[in-house]
């Protein structure tokens, strides 16, 4: 399908072609393509942009990130997909962050796919492709982990995670930040510190963060995180939005 | 994947797995997909159950659909996936009711894998499978209509549709009952009488009030749906939702 660029919804035209193209590649799983979908709702109802609470939480996780003693973020096939170039200049921005692939639904084909789309956009040293650690208490596929990557890191920024992992991950006495759109997902609720925006705003705002920090970001105990509070300020945003949209719709609509 | 019913979303991880599966077949295409999460985002803030509102919604379906001279359902690659025996069950207690395959991404394939699944789960007869009339002002393939079925209808019933085909048919006078879980889509915004619930809930909603009635429910008009109240209904459940989260997730989360 051709897309006008003066689409109203051009942006996320663009987004969904490029990841049914994914698809079609199996770089991303059908599943993803649903989750993408959920996503895109609860991104419209947030206005589709970063929100004030969201961009304090994006700040939070530059610092967390950087005083980390070992961060890394783990990458799925829609993270790939949509945001790999991002995920490399967020390495760049913080030198010790390790990337992991890290699939729900595993191949081991599809796990080199992922890395080496994350290293085509510049990701050094990709972890995660054969991997031999486990996370306890998740069923099998689900629970391999990297023994350099997650399973030895203080800090895991988990974009578009599902919440089983979110939830063992934090067992395992692991920081989360999670990215994620939905304010009500298991993922959310569970991670110490969630970032209600899309992925490539959330990661770009995160670099941004920890470029202007730069070397200034002490190490030490990272600054709490008001998870409760940045998921109710997000609820807040989406049912302010809906009530405006709910006035407009009111006024337009003529009985017949 | 194994799915274990004890997982605290058994039943949205069956649908989802069964629609991965579907396109794996190519019954659904990458946007069905896309759009089946956008739903799940609103099923999501709805509580994932029948309100009060649908429910009443799905009773005066049962009544227009069994008062109707030629009531029609319209099925999507979609609604085939996900809820084909639920078409062939209804057809069975609303007899007059036709079933026509209508697809946004038609391909003569395509429309005959529809046609095939309806018919393995029981539908007699599905229409549209080389749909020769037309709808007025829409773009080529998604004006394609079957003349025994859409084009002579009175009452369509659409599950899952776009905003310009339910815009078109209401421009053509049928009488519109959709089936859609964004209150404020152009689908639910044009209805004369919109379902805001999940299809299969909807569906099953629909059959039993239609099964209930049997032969007593009269010919000739139809009751008045209030469409605004019901669109004002589900929006207002989705803002108590919101505010009773977000006070839990004030309340809730004592930060680490």
């Amino acid at each position: 399908m051709r897309l006008s660029r003066r689409h109203p919804r051009y942006q996320s035209l663009k987004v969904r072609a490029g990841l049914a193209d994914a698809a079609r590649r199996g770089l991303v799983v059908p599943e993803g393509l649903i989750a993408q979908g959920r996503g895109e709702a609860f991104d419209y109802l947030l206005g589709e942009r970063t929100t004030p609470s969201a961009r304090r939480a994006e700040r939070l996780a530059a610092r967390w990130l950087l005083r980390a003693r070992a961060p890394v973020i783990s990458v799925n096939g829609n993270v790939a997909a949509l945001a790999a170039r991002e995920v490399a200049l967020l390495q760049r921005a913080i030198p010790r962050l390790a990337v992991e692939v890290n699939l729900f639904h595993r191949t081991p084909r599809r796990a080199r796919e992922v890395a080496r789309a994350l290293e085509r956009a510049g990701v050094r040293r990709p972890l995660g492709v054969r991997p031999a650690a486990r996370i306890p208490h998740l069923p099998s596929d689900r629970a391999r982990v990297d023994a350099e990557g997650i399973l030895v890191a203080d800090v895991c920024l988990v974009p578009l995670e599902d919440g089983d992992r979110t939830e063992a991950l934090r067992r395992l006495g692991k920081r989360v930040i999670s990215i994620d759109l939905n304010p009500l997902s298991r993922t959310s609720l569970a991670a110490d510190l969630p970032v209600v925006d899309e992925l490539t705003r959330a990661l770009g705002g995160i670099r941004q963060e920890a470029v202007r920090l730069a070397g200034s970001a002490s190490r030490g105990p990272p600054p709490r995180a008001p998870a409760g509070s940045l998921l109710a300020d997000a609820l807040g945003t989406i049912d302010r939005r809906l009530k405006r949209e709910a006035a407009r719709s009111r006024r337009r609509r003529a009985p017949r």
